[in-house]
This record gives C-alpha cells, structure tokens and sequence, in this order.
C-alpha cells in the first residue's frame, strides 16, 4: 500500500463484491440478480438512445427518468433522486450527513457495505444487534443510535431476508435526530415498502436500486425518494454526471413495464417458498424471506456445504457475522435452477453432516 | 436545506455544470463535447452486450476495458483503474488522499470541479497562480503546496487550453511530498501526454477521460494509469460496480479504434486553428490552445457576447474568475459550425463594443 494513502484508508480492508466467476458454467446463486431477463423494453430504449446523444453530456438529474420514478411511487419529481446504481446513492448519503469520527448507525447483522462507507469516510460504525426474530426495539435503537448523523437499515434486510414493518420503521425515525435510510434494494419481493413515511417524517430517505427487482443490475442504476430540501442538498455532493444517458434511458423503460416487473416477482416469490421449505427439509433454519434470497444457518456445517456446491459449480454465498453461527445465503433462481440446487444438496448434505 | 447536513456541505454552494438546453436548436460550443460522433464500433460493442449481462452484476475492475486502455498505453493492466468517468476518479483520489482540512492544491484559474471536491470533503484548497504566461515554476508550486495531500493539474488546462511540458509536471512531482495527478481529460488534442512520468515518480497519477477525445460524455467512462499499489488502495474506496456494463463494453471498442480517434483528433486542431486566428482578429487575447476549446479574452466584453449569441441560439461559457479578467471559453465544434460562430460574431460585436 502506498504511504500517500489517509491512515484511515490504508488500514481498512475494503469491500469485498460477491464472486462473479469469469469461466462458464457456473449456476450463480450468491449475488441475488435476478435470473429472469429485464423487460424487453429497456434494450429497445438502449439501442434508440445510441444517436448523437452519446457525445453530449447526460442529463445531471436525468429528468425522464425522475418523472418516471416520481410517477411510479405518486410524489413530486423534486424528492427523486438518480444514483449510479444504489451503492452512489450510500455514498453520496454519507458523505454529506457523516463526517470523520461520528456516528453512522445500523442494525447487525446487515449489508456488510455499511461498515465499509463508515471506514472510508473514517466514520465510527454503530451496530445495533437485531433481536433473535430479527426485529428491533426503537427505544433500544434509538438509544444506541444516539448522536449518530445518519441511521442505514436494509429492509427487506440481508443476509436474513426478514423486513421491519412499516409501523416499526415510523417509530424508529420518530426516535431519531439523524437522517434514517431506508435500503429498500430487495422490496419488489416484499409485501410492503417506506415511501409512504415519507410524508409524514422529514428524515425518512427510501433507496432504491433497479439491479435485483428490474433485472438490471449490468446499468447501475438506482434512486431515492426524500423530501425536497433533502434531494437539493444531495445534489451538490453526487458527481455533475453521475449517471449516463444509456442507463437512465433503459431504467426509464424498465420503470414504465410494470406489468413485466409484476410477472417476474410473482415468480420468484413462488419459488421461494419451495426454496426455503426445502432448506428447511435439510435440517437448517430459515427465516420467512421477503427478499430475493433465503438465509440458511444451523443447518449441515456452512462452510462445507459451501464447497462441496461450488465444486459442483454452484455458487453461494457463505456469511459469516461474529457472535453469529455462518450461514448460506441463496439467491433464488428459475425452478430449474434450485431444482439443480436441490438435487445436488441432496447428494452432497448426507456426506458432510 | 435541511439541517441534517454536514456544516461544510450546507454552506457551499456547489458546482454548477455547464449549460445543457433542453429545448433543440442551440449550437452549444460551451462544454467542451466532440462536435463529431464516437466510432461506429462503440453503438455495436453496446448493441452486443444488450443480453444476459444486463442482469448480472458488471466486472468491478472491467478487466477488458483495463486491458485496452493498458495496451494503448504499453503499461500493465494492474496500473489502470476504470471511472464512472473522471470526475469519479477524482473523487475517488479525494477521498483516498485528502481528510478534511487537509490541503489539496491545484494551480488557479483551472477546473472549476477542484475546489468543489476539496469544499465537499471539508479541506483546504490550496490555489497557487499560473505565472502570467500560463506556465507553473516548479519551486514556487512545490512550496506553495508544501504539506498538500495531492495536488491536481488539469493539462491542457482549462479555461486557458494550455500545457505544460511534460517536464515541467516532473519537476514539479519531484518537489511535492504528495500524489500529483495530471488530468488529461484534453490530452487527445495537445502535443504529449504525461503517461511516461509513471515509470520515474511513483507519485504521479495521469487521469483521462473518453468524454472528449472519443466522443462519449454521454457514456461516464474515464480511467487512470498510476503505481500499482496506488491502484490497489483505490479500489479499496471506489463503489464496488462503478462503471457498468454497456460503457465498458462501449469504452472499449472505443479504445481500440485507433484510427477513427485520430481523424477525429485532426480535424479539431485544424479547425482550432482557424477559429484563435479568427477571435484574435475580433479583438480578444486567446492563447494557443492544446486543447478542443479556446480562451478569449481581454477583447469585446465577454458577458455582453455571451449574451448576444445566446439569443442567436449559440451557447459558449461565460467565466469568471477572481483577479482575472472575464472570458469566453468556446468549444471547437465543426467547420460549419464554427462558421456560423464566426458569422454571428461578426454581426453583434460592432454593436456591443
């Protein structure tokens, strides 16, 4: 590492992405992207986009595709906000609330991302522990999270697929003097979604990312929903251009093709039903997900099960927490995908208990 | 602006891009973009990667953008870091270097963009003046500088269009403690290029950007060339998947079409040419350029021939910077177009000197 580097930056191990094997023939079930194609509308959009605007700079808000998020959710364009995918957005979020040595607060365990925006901003990470059924208390949250400059919480959450309720999330912004970030990346396969809190609480800020529900996780491409004076002042820290013309113009079509978005969901929310019961089958526990992905622990030992699927070519995402046993989180794919899943764990699980 | 913000980042004001009309018939000779399309190869690169990869998450080091850009540049790919384009890299090389009240130092006037990324950050910009002549003396620089964190030279710069040597950028990277970054982001329209001081001063990091020379700002794709261990602890601080998949793809066909960026490249400086001689014989300073644009200066007054071509739909930049005098930077468009610059400039300043 070279000595130019903040102490801060050099000392931190960085983020790692899950595996995105460059050889064939991997079944991937360990990033959550969704195994159905987007809807045919975003190429068509691509391809009418390829003319004379790629020379010219995009659009610094994306104003079609704001309209279009604004549209879908029933809220004024002014509270919408386009990011290079979601992980921009966060970025973007903590820098202009968090500065060095304050408090950025989430529950635990959760996306691993969160400690990772506090390290490079050389933020403290607040974790609050989730109860055993995955719930939080808002009196104990907003305890421990107090003095933070900004609360993060993915709902649905990873690894464990579990979302808060509505009500729960209110009471927990009532709690708060800080900014409270509701990650909604997985919420096209939840039952129900925060924007509604926004009216009602100024420091509730929605994101959202079209990579797992729109099947576009290749464009980057993700939003929020805040109030106003909160979009404003996000725009000074986000880059000038920080999404291109060619993503804003296929994430536009994708928002506008609920009907495929409606189809796609219902199909993985079936398939994982038959997912999670069949975990269960195998000894381990599961939670009831609302995410695109089911979380496996206590089960036949993780890590072995682990290897023994990738040798068979089928990846997975082995998590491990401290304080928490190491689980398998599973991306839910096509029916035949986690029937390949499923015959192979019936082959591999009875050698490795 | 609400009160959840940083106190630096509530008070500034933030960068304003340059103008981009909606409404059609502006010829816009403000931001710098290629007057001529990209390669054809770009929009099949694109049309071709419109499948299942639009799904899966990008390469987060897009290995094949990395190994053309490494090619056209004889160094190894782990010396190359791809950006959402520059201005990603050069928040990115913010972020990493730079903590808040740290000093990032750059030479005053340039790039607009490097006081706002030391403002968002909470440092100090450390803003030592071109000699008048537009050059920098490396020991003035360097102490001026002295403690910096980095230290930023756009070259060709803006607004000026001119360069430094390649000497005088190692003179001066001997004498800083710091990184020096050279953005090229015009280097496809000047003499040399700054690539070779790599080798000799681990401390210098060239940044580029496929927005001008390649045509592509609608596509946010730069990347830059450093010490391998400087590129490392970059990708520690970069969003995971910072670029995606269609402007790596479309990037790289970019990259290696060759030829069609020196065609390009030579009808710019030809019509660059043209276009100096032509405002110098109109009355203004304009310095030899390296760069796609000119600087006119000291001639008509610049805010009254801003405004005189915008109603005649043409857009130039109208800068502004302290202690200087006014200017119009004006991109070099295509003969036609510079004709009709010409034409119209003809017309309005006998009646606004």
């Amino acid at each position: 590492m070279s000595r130019y580097f903040l102490d801060h930056i050099g000392r931190m191990a960085g983020y790692v992405p899950g595996e995105q094997p460059k050889g064939g023939g991997f079944l991937k079930l360990n990033t959550n992207e969704n195994p159905y194609p987007p809807s045919p509308r975003v190429a068509e959009a691509v391809k009418l986009a390829l003319d004379d605007r790629l020379r010219l700079y995009p659009d610094p808000v994306g104003t079609r595709f704001r309209q279009a998020a604004a549209a879908l959710h029933g809220v004024e364009p002014s509270m919408i906000l386009a990011g290079n995918g979601s992980d921009d957005l966060l970025t973007i979020l903590t820098r202009a609330f968090v500065g060095p040595t304050d408090a950025l607060a989430y529950p635990s365990p959760s996306y691993v991302l969160y400690r990772t925006l506090a390290e490079i901003q050389g933020a403290r990470a607040v974790e609050v522990p989730f109860e055993s059924d995955w719930t939080l208390d808002p009196d104990r949250f907003a305890r421990e999270a107090k003095g933070a400059r900004l609360a993060l919480t993915a709902n649905p959450n990873s690894p464990s697929g579990t979302a808060l309720s509505v009500d729960a999330l209110g009471s927990i912004a009532d709690r708060l003097d800080c900014p409270l970030v509701v990650d909604e990346a997985y919420v096209t396969f939840a039952e129900g979604d925060a924007v509604g809190l926004v009216a009602a609480h100024p420091n509730v800020i929605v994101s959202r990312t079209l990579s797992k529900g729109y099947s576009l996780a290749g464009l980057r491409l993700g939003y929020l929903i805040a109030r106003p004076e909160i979009v404003e002042g996000l725009v000074k820290v986000k880059d000038s251009y920080n999404c291109d013309t060619l993503s804003l113009a296929g994430g536009t079509a994708a928002l506008e093709d609920r009907e495929h978005t409606a189809a796609t969901r219902s199909k993985i929310i079936q398939t994982r039903t038959r997912l999670i019961q069949a975990l269960r089958g195998f000894g381990y526990e599961v939670p009831e997900s609302q995410a695109n992905f089911a979380w496996a622990t206590n089960g036949p030992p993780a890590a072995k099960t682990y290897e023994a699927l990738k040798e068979r070519k089928i990846l997975v995402r082995l998590m491990r927490y401290h304080g928490h046993p190491d689980g398998l989180r599973i991306t839910v794919g096509t029916d035949d995908e986690i029937d390949r899943l499923l015959e192979v764990l019936g082959q591999v699980l009875p050698q490795i208990r």
